[in-house]
C-alpha cells in the first residue's frame, strides 16, 4: 500500500511524497532564506517546524540561507522524520500557523547550496563522440584516455546559480577572419546536465562507497559560448566559455528518493582499473527533456552517462584530493543515440550548419529572449513517479536598454 | 627619513614596517584561530588590539578564521592604522598584555583566507614556450590563442593548504607500455607562482580599475603530476594532476606595501585588444628563488609574466563572470629566460632527460622526502626590502609506514 500525504498532491507532481527534497526558499512575509521539503504545491518550512520543536535538525540548528550543515549531518533521517510528519493522519504540526506550509507560488526558491568546488565531467559517449566528430574530422571520435577514466575539469562555483536567474549573453574572445575580436557571442549553448552533490567529505574515496559521500542530485545546465571556448580552449581546457553562468534546479532530490530508480551502468569495455571498479556498477533512470520556448527539442537519460557517479567521484579523489560539503559533481552533456536525444545545440544543429525547428522558428544557437527549461523526472510501473521540478533561465541581450 | 618600528626588525627581514602582511595564526595558548599582522620575528594579534579598542576593525569585527571580511572591507585602512601603532615613540599598545605582541616561533600559521574560486594562468612565455617545445616539437612552441589573451582555467579551491604542509605522493592514471596503469607518480613537480587574492568583488572589471579589486599577493607552489597530466589532460585540461595540493605562503603582502616596486610590464606585441588594454600596463619586481633540500635551483622574477596581474583579472571577467572576496589569481609557472631561472622541474631537467645537480644529488623529479621552498622579495636601493616569508613542503611517500 502506498503511503499518502495529507498535504494534497496531485497526480504527476514531481513531489509526492515518495520525493521530499530539499531546497532554500524565502517569501515576501519572511525574507529569511531558509531551508524546506517540497510536497505537491508547497514546501515545509523546516526552520518553523524546527523552532516548534517537531524535528530536530542537526548541528547547530536550522541551518538557515543553505543546505550544507543538513548535508553535512546527513538528509536521510530529517527526510525519513519529514514524512512521517508529511503522512496521512501524522498531527504532529497541526499546532503551527499553516501546519508549517508554505504555497511554492508565495515561495522565492534560492540556490540551495553554497557550492565549494564544482566539477563538470565529459561522461556521455555519443556527446564527447559527437563533438569529435565535428572538431576532430580526421581522428578517431574518442580521445585515447576517454574510456579508461572520467574526463573531467573544474568550473567556477561561484558562478552557479539558481533556475530563474536571467543569463546575460556574454562577450569574449573569438576567431574573426583576421585575427581575434572581442564581442558578444554568437554561439550560446545550452547543456542537458545533472549533479550531485557532496554530503559527507571524504578523500580516496572507494566506488562502491562513493554514494554514502552524495546527498541527492540537481538539474544542470552549462551554459556555453561555444565561440569564446573553441579559440580559448587549448591548452588549459574551458575557461571563459563556460565560466559566466551554470544554472541548477533549486530542489536537491535525495540519493534515498532516487534508489527506486537504480539501474545497472552499460557495460564498460574495456573493464576499468581497479581504483574504478565498482561491485554493481550502477546509476538511476531519469527521464530528462529540454525545452526552448516551450518546444521540446531533445529527450536523453541519465543512463546516457557511461561512467556511474560513484565512479566520477572516486575518480577525482583517487589522487588524494579532499571533498568538501556543497562539491557538485555535474555529468557534462548528456546526450543519447538518436537525434532528438541531444544535449546541446551544438549537436543538435551540427555545429551549426543544420538548424532545427523551434516551434515555428529555426535555431542554430540561443537568441536574445529565449527561454530554456530542463525538466528530469522518474517513473517506473507500480512506483510513484518523482520529478526535479524545472531548471530554466532566459537569455538577456548583453547591453541592457 | 625612513620610520623605524619599536618592534625590533633585523636588517634584511622580510617584514619591516614598510611590509606588515596580513595572516592567520593560533598559539598554544589559545587555539583559536585570529587575524595578524607580522613585524619582524612577532605577530601582532589583531583580535587582542581590537578587543582592546585601540583598533577598529570593519564588519562585524576581528573575523577570527579568515581574513576574508578584512579583505572585504579593505586591508588598506587597517595597515596604515597598524602601521601608525607599530611606528617608533607609538605607545598606545603599551596596556596590552605584551603589547599585542605574538612571537612567531610560538604561532601556527594558517591558511590566510578561505579560497572562494582559485584560477591559474599560464602566463610566462619562456614556460608556455619551453612546455610547447617538450610536447609539440613539430608545431610553433605558442599556441595561437596564447599572446591574445591570458591563458588560464580553474583549479581546486579546496585542496588549497598552506605552507608547511606535507604533500602526499598522489596516485593516478598515466600511460603505461600496455595501456593506462594506476600508482603513485613518478613524475612530481613543483612550479614557482605567485597569487593574487581578490578583495573587492566585481564584474566586467576594467584593467585600469582591476587592481583595487586586489588586496595583495602570496607566494604559490601548484604541485604537479607531469604523468598524471600528460595522459588526462586532452580535451579540458589538467585535472587530478593538479587538484591533490597547491601551497601558499601565509602573509598576504598587501598591493599598498608592493606598490613601492611597480615597475612598466614588458613590452606586449601584438597590442592586446581593448578590454586587456591598460594605460600604463604594470607589474611588480618580485625576485623569486626555488630550494630543494636547502639548494637553489632557480631564480625568477614575477616580471616574467607576459599579461599582468590587472589584465588577467580583467579578461577572467571579461564574459561579465563575478568575482568573490577569497578569489585566488595564480600566475603559472613564472620561468624565465635563462636555463636557472627555470619555475619546474619538468624545465630544468627538460622533460627528465637532463637531470640537475641539487647539492651532491641529482633530481629529474621530486622524491620522497624532499623538501621544497620557495621565497619571495622585492629590493631596490633606497627602499626598504620587503619579503613574502617562505612557502614550503615535504614529499610524503604514498604509504606510510
Amino acid at each position: 500500500m502506498r503511503l499518502r500525504s495529507w498535504v494534497p498532491v496531485v497526480d504527476g507532481s514531481d513531489f509526492p511524497l515518495a520525493n521530499l527534497p530539499f531546497g532554500v526558499f524565502r517569501t515576501a512575509n519572511d525574507e529569511e532564506a531558509r531551508v524546506g521539503v517540497a510536497i505537491g504545491e508547497h514546501i515545509l518550512d523546516l526552520d518553523a517546524v524546527h523552532r516548534s520543536g517537531v524535528i530536530r535538525l542537526p548541528s547547530d540548528g536550522h541551518a538557515r540561507g543553505s543546505l550544507n550543515r543538513l548535508l553535512a549531518g546527513g538528509l536521510a533521517p530529517v527526510r525519513r522524520r519529514v514524512s512521517e510528519l508529511l503522512t496521512d493522519g501524522n498531527e504532529e504540526l497541526a499546532a503551527l500557523p499553516r501546519r508549517g506550509l508554505v504555497e511554492q507560488g508565495d515561495a522565492e526558491l534560492l540556490l540551495p547550496f553554497e557550492v565549494a568546488d564544482f566539477v563538470d565531467f565529459y561522461a556521455s559517449e555519443h556527446h564527447a563522440s559527437n563533438v569529435g566528430r565535428m572538431f576532430r574530422p580526421d581522428d578517431p571520435p574518442l580521445l585515447p584516455n576517454w574510456k579508461h577514466l572520467p574526463v573531467g575539469y573544474h568550473g567556477r562555483s561561484g558562478t552557479v546559480t539558481v533556475s530563474g536567474t536571467d543569463i546575460t549573453r556574454p562577450s569574449g574572445q573569438r576567431r574573426g577572419p583576421d585575427g581575434p575580436v572581442f564581442g558578444p557571442t554568437t554561439r550560446l549553448d545550452l547543456e542537458l546536465e545533472m549533479g550531485f552533490v557532496t554530503s559527507r567529505p571524504g578523500s580516496l574515496i572507494a566506488p562502491d562507497d562513493a554514494e554514502t559521500h552524495l546527498g541527492g542530485a540537481v538539474l544542470v545546465n552549462d551554459w556555453s559560448a561555444r565561440d569564446i571556448q573553441a579559440w580559448e580552449y587549448q591548452p588549459l581546457g574551458p575557461f571563459l566559455g563556460k565560466s559566466f553562468a551554470t544554472s541548477i534546479s533549486p530542489w536537491v532530490v535525495t540519493i534515498e528518493a532516487l534508489s527506486p530508480y537504480r539501474i545497472p551502468l552499460a557495460p564498460q569495455d574495456p573493464e576499468p582499473l581497479p581504483h574504478l571498479r565498482q561491485t554493481n556498477p550502477s546509476t538511476y533512470d531519469v527521464s530528462l527533456e529540454v525545452e526552448i520556448n516551450g518546444h521540446a527539442v531533445a529527450r536523453s537519460n541519465l543512463a546516457h552517462s557511461y561512467w556511474s557517479p560513484a565512479q566520477q567521484l572516486a575518480h577525482a579523489t583517487s589522487n588524494g584530493a579532499a571533498t568538501r560539503t556543497g562539491d557538485l559533481w555535474a555529468t557534462g552533456t548528456l546526450s543519447g543515440p538518436t537525434p532528438d536525444s541531444l544535449g546541446s545545440l551544438l549537436e543538435l544543429s551540427w555545429n551549426g550548419t543544420s538548424p532545427i525547428a523551434v516551434g515555428d522558428q529555426n535555431r542554430t544557437f540561443l537568441e536574445d529572449g529565449d527561454h530554456v527549461r530542463l525538466r528530469g523526472w522518474c517513473e517506473r510501473d507500480g512506483l510513484p513517479r518523482i520529478g526535479f521540478g524545472i531548471c530554466e533561465g532566459t537569455i538577456r541581450a548583453k547591453e541592457q536598454p
